[in-house]
């Protein structure tokens, strides 16, 4: 297959940014076939991949207690301890260097590095979640991203951030994949692929194959007020549907499987302002 | 203080390469005051740290056994991974985090990202090591390296390299600085600082203020030979006059605490050929 999407009409060079969620992290198998189809990507990339289960496994041995509010686990001192090393050292450096081994010079970050992801730690009030941040897409610098990109190098990218004081910040992989590619859209035809385990968003969740072809504000809240779409991809949806607005060139949602026909904007749900 | 050394006499810029070991990374107040010190070098710069107890704290409550030849630990699969997680996760990702609260501009980095340190893993005989990494010294390519350092990034090193067949390798922290220094000496006067527990090499192990001003080669054996030299020393020495021998500026062993002075290089041992 011809993989050489270099460039696109408008003469801006592409740019694709992908995120990667646990479910692609958890299964070594199905994470080296996605990352063989990420490697022979010929364009500019960035990847943005998630936690996965094992935060939680790891967490567990430590005796590392969670705590909840509403269902939501609370990022405490140990807790992000743990997830930066697991993230930003397990699983970043092992995505890095099996790309490396690929032949695509990844480079393996978080939003502290280079100052990349500059945030804020999320305000205690109503509910006090601990180390997490919330991500100042205004203060993102395309000149520092431009750095690795004009010098072919493949930002992998852990979801953690920083507060510039010092502390590293708990952030959501989804919100972080959207900011990046609004603030990149400036300079870059950005494609942002959310990869997930479904095929698509699905009219129907149990049939597999009613893929929705295109969604925008209208279907999203008229979907969401039919309760047809299940709860844990509605913070999806609106990372995609504020990245759309914003004016990025290509937003879809799909299987991190279908990733060499997604670059394509051949599948998945498609995400329209 | 002045700490404006950005050019010396020989018209190529200064860089300094600086390596930190377990004793400051375990003692929170000592980095804090190391990486404030670091942090108003105002020439470019490279961090390089090894790994400190922490990983062997993790390691015992995540249950993994360490093995050991010879009284030399093993890097079994479980140990490279934790020390994966510590070193280029928690400890790389604090101190950039750190740095960036100090207006440095950070990136954390090892040896697999942007192929910054090939290595090949350690030969199984005559005995087998694990995962542990040779680093090859002629592969490191210097533009990669410029890319950061060109844009005013101070690399951070965590102690792994990979062998490009997508393994990460535990890889001692002295000898990546030397190496790193030496490939850099090309386009820049690289100042390579060990900072360790000691103002300098001792000529008494039980005088702190003992202190041997130069050591070369002859010196180095006659000590080693008079049994002078305490064991845990020797590879750290061993590094610094490779990198003296192949020409590095100035090479020094001194206290991680006497950083603002070792940059003058007016303290600690001075390494010759």
């Amino acid at each position: 297959m011809n993989l050489n999407v270099k460039n696109d009409i408008a003469g801006k060079e592409i740019l694709y940014v992908i995120k990667i969620g646990g479910n692609v992290i958890d299964d070594d198998e199905a994470l080296q076939s996605f990352l063989q189809k990420f490697s022979i990507i010929k364009a500019r990339k960035i990847l943005v991949h998630g936690g996965g289960k094992i935060a939680t496994k790891i967490g567990d041995k430590l005796d590392i207690v969670s705590e909840y509010i509403n269902g939501r686990r609370i990022t405490n001192n140990e807790t992000i301890d743990l997830v930066t090393m697991v993230y930003a050292g397990l699983i970043n450096k092992k995505i890095t260097a099996s790309l490396q081994a690929l032949k695509c010079s990844a480079i393996g970050l978080c939003g502290a590095d280079a100052n990349l992801i500059p945030a804020t730690k999320r305000p205690a009030e109503p509910i006090d979640f601990g180390w997490v941040g919330d991500v100042i897409a205004d203060d993102l610098k395309v000149d520092s991203w431009k750095i690795f990109l004009e010098n072919n190098l493949v930002p992998i990218i852990a979801p953690l951030t920083h507060d510039g004081q010092s502390h590293l910040l708990n952030t959501n992989a989804d919100t972080m994949a959207g900011v990046i590619a609004m603030a990149l859209q400036q300079n870059y035809n950005v494609r942002l692929i959310y990869c997930f385990e479904k095929q698509g968003i699905l009219e129907n969740i149990e049939n597999e194959n009613s893929i929705i072809a295109e969604m925008n504000s209208a279907t999203y809240s008229q979907l969401k007020s039919e309760q047809k779409l299940f709860a844990g991809i509605l913070p999806k949806l609106e990372n995609a549907l504020s990245a759309a607005r914003a004016g990025v060139t290509d937003v879809r949602i799909g299987h991190s499987n279908d990733l060499e026909i997604l670059i394509y904007a051949e599948r998945g749900t498609k995400i329209l302002a």
